[in-house]
């Protein structure tokens, strides 16, 4: 069974963003009794090691803590219906997960795998995106000074010129093209062995998101690219994007590669991304897993235009 | 006449962002006769005086350029269909708009005033964002060390540890909330007088457009919203949001406002926001001008369910 929204897209927690920035308001919450804490070391989560690493998240008191990055302090997620306080703590080092039945796993692996629900998945993007961001936003891109955390880890401020900086998160244009009955897929260098998927980019700065699926739909491919509409959106902690999904109806049919940016690009009839999708493509082509919005983007077309 | 698409929102240049990054490219297009410059003094460009500011940009050429601040080198921001290179350039301070029939305006009265054609508009944006960025941006976020440019202009890189920076746009979820033939509109206290506003907050790490609506909209009015779609999108250089604009379905009527965001928020009729359109409310409540996407988002709403 699919699941009916791409991975990371559904979080239980109430993130208090109208409470963070007010004085006192983190410490009483990194206080209060049960307050629970999401370890990283590196960019790996640390997990109950279960049966395939299917424990789930290893929630640690704030006493059992590992030591912590330096001027990494945790961040506040959420709050949950019982009111317990959630947190991502970023580890120094990898000891965090030396043995006691704890492994740290990817992000990636942790959805592909299905080791935690689906409303889990939302909090550990949202840590893994946060956590990311402070331990590479350390000083200030204005002055070179050096930065710290606060509003419980949503912004940082120079000690030197006061600058502030908030964490990123950048827009991505992901699109599936369409053409009558065909499909636009087109495969990077990096991607597994056979596997085709929509094209993508991010949205520049002066640009709309619609834009932004033509100027990179043409670029790729050469194909221009009419009418776009937005489908769903998904963030995609690899490491702070937000996906944008959306649908482009091609005005041509001639695809010329920027071998840069792809090893293939091909018009698919629905008939054959069908195919790809139950792994019984004759040319053993193959469409991304199910945890990726390109999935889901792909399905909405076969669904409504099939 | 209103215009049919939110300011900033169309760009007739072409930015070759598949060849930014050839290694001689941004030189040769410095290089290229006719290449030219717009100019920003701070957060201002520098116009042709005309008769109220209305003369258009001054494009520079290469020798007619000020001093610039120091490493903010110009940006490409792309080549129209005469193959013209056309870059953006900060300036190190306020001389370039002394006199000899220029003026420096900012971004937002530039729209506001109709000063240039509404493609040109797009550029603009494209060139306060991407300056903006480069001036807040020459040091390194995660070493503290001195960046340098590069791609040109949408990449810094840092001398010291090397990592790579890359120019920030940020998502911003803006909303009109509807409930039967009622609108949720507020205002901020740093409103003109009278004027209510859809709402709007930035997307967070880890979270979907369409739940950074639901978030926003219940932490500033306490109202539940339910279903969300997507309606258009707008770049808005202040400094460098790409504005989602959404249509939310209320499942609640009871507004608490949030009084450190919200000065006021109320449900106004769809024969309100009608009059609010052509100042003829009788509280003489205004919605705000037709460059903003909030505008064409009531629109929308008005156009499809009024």
């Amino acid at each position: 069974v699919n699941p009916s929204h791409p991975a990371y897209s559904k979080n239980a927690l109430d993130r208090r963003s109208g409470e963070r920035n007010q004085p006192g308001w983190y410490e009483a919450q990194l206080d209060k009794a049960g307050a629970r804490f999401a370890v990283f070391s590196g960019d790996k989560l640390v997990m109950h090691a279960g049966p395939a690493g299917s424990g789930g998240i290893k929630w640690f008191t704030r006493s059992e803590l590992p030591t912590l990055m330096g001027n990494v302090p945790p961040v506040f997620l959420g709050a949950d219906t019982s009111e317990t306080a959630h947190f991502a703590a970023q580890a120094e080092n990898d000891e965090a997960a030396a043995g006691n039945g704890l492994v740290a796993l990817d992000v990636r692996s942790i959805a592909l795998q299905g080791l935690v629900p689906a409303h889990d998945l939302g909090l550990i993007a949202q840590a893994r995106s946060l956590l990311h961001w402070h331990s590479r936003h350390r000083f200030c891109a204005n002055c070179g000074g050096t930065t710290s955390a606060g509003d419980a880890g949503y912004k940082r401020s120079c000690e030197a010129c006061g600058a502030e900086h908030f964490p990123r998160t950048d827009p991505v244009a992901i699109m599936a093209i369409v053409r009558e009955s065909n499909m636009l897929l087109g495969r990077s260098s990096r991607f597994a062995e056979n596997m085709f998927s929509t094209l993508a980019g991010f949205v520049e700065p002066g640009e709309t998101a619609e834009d932004a699926v033509r100027r990179e739909v043409f670029e790729e491919t050469a194909i221009r690219v009419g009418r776009v509409d937005y489908v769903m959106s998904q963030p995609w902690p690899f490491p702070a994007n937000l996906m944008l999904g959306m649908v482009g109806e091609a005005l041509s049919e001639e695809i010329t590669i920027d071998p840069e940016e792809l090893a293939d690009a091909r018009w698919f009839s629905f008939d054959e991304v069908r195919m790809m999708n139950t792994r019984t493509h004759p040319g053993n082509a193959v469409v991304p897993p199910d945890i990726s919005i390109a999935w889901h983007l792909i399905r909405h077309v076969l669904d409504t235009r099939g």
